[in-house]
C-alpha cells in the first residue's frame, strides 16, 4: 500500500496505483475468437488493489461497463484530480475491502484504455487495426481475463462483480469457467440484451458511422469522428438516467439565462449537460472501440450458450453463489430482467440473493455511492470469504 | 363527398381529398411571433373532411404531431397506396364521424408539408429561409390555425383533438382562444415538455447539425443532411415505442439470417427496422423543420403562460370540457403527466374525463387503431354535440 492518501478526507483510499500490461497470444499462438478469427498478440491493461493471500483465495475480479477502464480505484499521481471510476466501492474498509481482498480490474478486449482494440497497431501492417480488428464478444473478453488470471497465478475467484456490461461479463465468467468462480455479483444487468438496448446502441453506432470523419474506421492519422461519437455518447447518457432522474437533476431549468433564447443555443440545463458529456467523452474514447464494444453487448445472450438447448439450464454448470442487484429507476436493464436471471439461477439449484434497490438515478445508480449497495456487497463477500475458511 | 372508395374494404373512408392552401399576413401585415420576430406572408396547408353545418357548430380541429401533416384522412388519388395518417379515426361512422362533423387539419407553421417553414422561399431574398427562419412556438402555430379558421368563417370549435405535440396545440388553443373552444381532447401529451423529452430532441438535433451537409441550414441547393436526419428519426422511433413494445415487435430476432454475422451489418430485426425508418424519413421530411418543430415542443410549458403567476391556474380562463387520454406503455409522455393535467383542469372547476388506456405499443399507441380510443372519442364528441343542441 502506498502512503499516498490525498484527495480522500477519510483516508480510506487504495492510494497511488499503477496501470500494468500483460501481453499474450503471441503469433503463432493467437487466440481464437468466437467469430473464428485469430487475434494476437493481445495486450491487456489491468490494475490490482490490496494484497494477494498466500493461498490465493481472496481475489475479487471487477468487470467494467461499456466505457470504463482498468482504473477502478485510487490515484495515478499526486496531481490526479479524480480517482478510479469505482473508488466509492473499492478501498480499505469499503464495500470491496482492499484490506481483505485482492482486487483485479482489466480493460476489456476491444477497448481503448490500454488493452488491444481497434486503435491498437496491427503488428502485421504497422497501422492501427481500425475496422480490420476482428469482432469480439463478451466471451472473448472473458477469455482474455482468464489468461490474465493464469498469468497472475490465480485459479479461483472469491467473487466477480460488475454492473451493466460488466455484469454480462460476470455472468459469462460463471458459465464459461464454472470451476473458478465461487460467487458472482451481477449488478444492473441482463442475461440477454433487450431490443431496446440494441436499439439505443444501434442508433449510437449509426451516429458514428454517419460522421464523414469516421472514414470507415480509418481516421487515426486525420480528423476523428468527434461529432458522431459525441452524439452517440449523448444517447448513452439519456439511457443512463431516467425520466425521474432527469426531472430531479434538471427539470426544465434554464442554463445561465432568465428566459428562452428563441434560437438553437442550449436553453435548458439538460441540453447543456448532454453537450458537455458528449464533448468530454470524445477526449477519452475511441469511436471504433465504441462500435465494437456496443456490438459485443448486443450479441450477449446467455441462453444461446445453453448446451441443453432448452435455454433455461444455462446456469447448470455453475457452482457459484449469486447476489443479483437491480435498481428501481433503471429502464435500460429493468428489474424484471434481473428477476428472470434469478429464476434461471434458482432453476439450477444454486444459492441466489436478490435485491432491488430503491434508486432515483436510473441505470447509473450502480456506479454511485450507496450505503445500501455497499452493505449488500460487503456482507455477501464476507459470507463467501468466511464459508471457504470453515 | 367523393365517390372514391377504393383502398377501404369497409367503404367508410372520406374518399378523395385535396390539399388546400391559405395565405395571410402579407407584408406589411406580418404576424408577430412569440420571439417578437415578424413573419409574412404565411401559407398554411390544410385539408377538410365532412360538411360544415349551416350554423357552423360542428367543427373538429385535428392537430398533428411532430412529423405529421395536414393529410389526416382519405386519399389524394386512385393510385394513392396509403390514406392520411389518422384514417382509422376520421371518416364516416368512425371515432371522428365525418357524417356529423366538419374536420379541419392544418400543417404546422415551421413544417415542411405545405405550410411556411424553413424550406419555404423567403420572398425578400428569393432563397429558402434555412436558419434565417424565425423561431416558432406552439402558440405561434396556434395563431396560424386561428387565422385559418377566421378565413373559413369558423368562430367556434366543437372540439380539438391531437396527440403528442398535437396535444400541446390542443392545450394551447384552450387557453389562448378560450371563447372558441367548447371541448378539447389532448392525447398522450403533457402540459410541459419534460427533461427526458428535451434530452431526446436535443440529441436528435445534434445528430442533424453534426452532419456536414447540414451546412448551417443552407443545403437546399446541394446535398441534404440525410445521415443526420436519419439518426434523428431513429432516436425518435425508439421513443415512440417502449421496452415492452420492442420486445414484442422484435425481441432478439435476427434479420434474414440464421446466426450472427460477426460484423457491423444489421443482425437484429430492430436494427434493420430503425435503419429503414431513418432512410424512409429523409425522403419526406426537412431537417431544418425538424430542428424548429422539436425546439417548439421543448419550449412548451403551459404553466409559464399562467397570468396568475401561480402556475396552477393556467386553465382558469378556459370554458372547455376535457377528455384526457394516456397510454400505459407511453414513456415519452407517461400517465403521471396526464394526471397532472387533469388535476390542473379540475382546479379550475372544469369538467374533465380521464382515461388511461392499456396499450403495449408505447407512445405510438395514440395513432394506432384502437376500439377503446375510438369509442371514447366518439362518445365524448357526441355528448358535446348533443349538449349544444339542448
Amino acid at each position: 500500500m502506498s502512503e499516498y492518501i490525498t484527495h480522500d478526507m477519510t483516508g480510506n483510499t487504495v492510494g497511488k496505483v499503477e496501470k500494468k500490461f500483460f501481453t499474450f497470444a503471441e503469433p503463432p499462438n493467437e487466440m481464437i475468437l468466437d467469430s473464428k478469427a485469430k487475434l494476437g498478440p493481445i495486450t491487456i491493461a489491468y490494475e490490482t488493489y490490496g494484497t494477494l493471500d498466500k493461498n490465493r483465495d481472496n481475489v475479487v475480479l471487477v468487470l467494467h461497463a461499456l466505457t470504463g477502464d482498468s482504473h477502478a480505484a485510487g490515484y495515478y499521481s499526486e496531481n490526479d484530480d479524480k480517482p478510479g471510476w469505482w473508488d466509492n466501492m473499492i478501498g480499505p474498509g469499503k464495500g470491496i475491502d482492499t484490506d481483505k481482498y485482492f482486487v483485479v480490474c482489466a480493460n476489456v478486449l476491444g477497448g481503448c484504455m490500454g488493452s488491444t482494440g481497434p486503435m491498437s497497431v496491427n503488428p502485421k501492417t504497422g497501422r492501427p487495426y481500425g475496422m480490420s480488428f476482428p469482432f469480439v464478444t463478451i466471451a472473448d473478453m472473458v477469455r482474455t481475463q482468464k489468461a490474465l488470471l493464469d498469468h497472475l497465478g490465480i485459479d479461483k475467484l472469491l467473487s466477480l462483480i460488475g454492473g451493466s456490461m460488466g455484469g454480462m461479463q460476470v455472468l459469462q465468467w460463471a458459465i464459461q469457467y464454472p470451476e473458478m468462480v465461487r460467487s458472482a455479483i451481477p449488478l444492473a444487468t441482463t442475461m440477454r440484451h433487450s431490443a431496446l438496448g440494441i436499439a439505443f446502441n444501434e442508433v449510437a453506432r449509426q451516429a458514428i458511422v454517419a460522421d464523414p470523419n469516421w472514414n470507415n474506421g480509418d481516421y487515426y492519422e486525420g480528423k476523428k469522428p468527434d461529432m458522431g461519437l459525441s452524439v452517440a455518447r449523448m444517447i448513452g447518457h439519456i439511457t443512463y438516467l431516467s425520466d425521474e432522474a432527469m426531472r430531479r437533476k434538471f427539470g426544465r431549468r434554464l442554463q445561465d439565462k432568465e428566459d428562452f433564447s428563441f434560437n438553437f443555443e442550449a436553453d435548458f440545463q439538460v441540453e447543456s449537460y448532454l453537450r458537455y458529456q458528449g464533448a468530454k467523452f470524445v477526449e477519452r474514447f475511441d469511436a471504433n472501440s465504441f462500435l465494437y464494444i456496443t456490438k459485443a453487448a448486443d450479441y450477449f445472450d446467455l441462453a444461446r450458450q445453453d448446451t441443453s438447448g432448452s435455454g433455461i439450464q444455462v446456469f447448470s454448470r455453475s457452482k457459484a453463489r449469486y447476489l443479483v442487484v437491480s435498481f428501481t429507476s433503471d429502464w435500460l436493464y429493468p428489474t424484471y430482467q434481473s428477476r428472470d436471471m434469478v429464476k434461471a439461477i434458482k432453476k439450477s439449484g444454486l444459492d441466489v440473493s436478490f435485491c432491488e434497490i430503491e434508486a432515483e438515478w436510473g441505470h447509473d445508480a450502480f456506479l454511485l455511492s450507496s450505503e445500501r449497495l455497499t452493505n449488500l456487497v460487503k456482507g455477501f463477500l464476507e459470507s463467501v470469504y468466511n464459508d471457504i475458511r470453515k
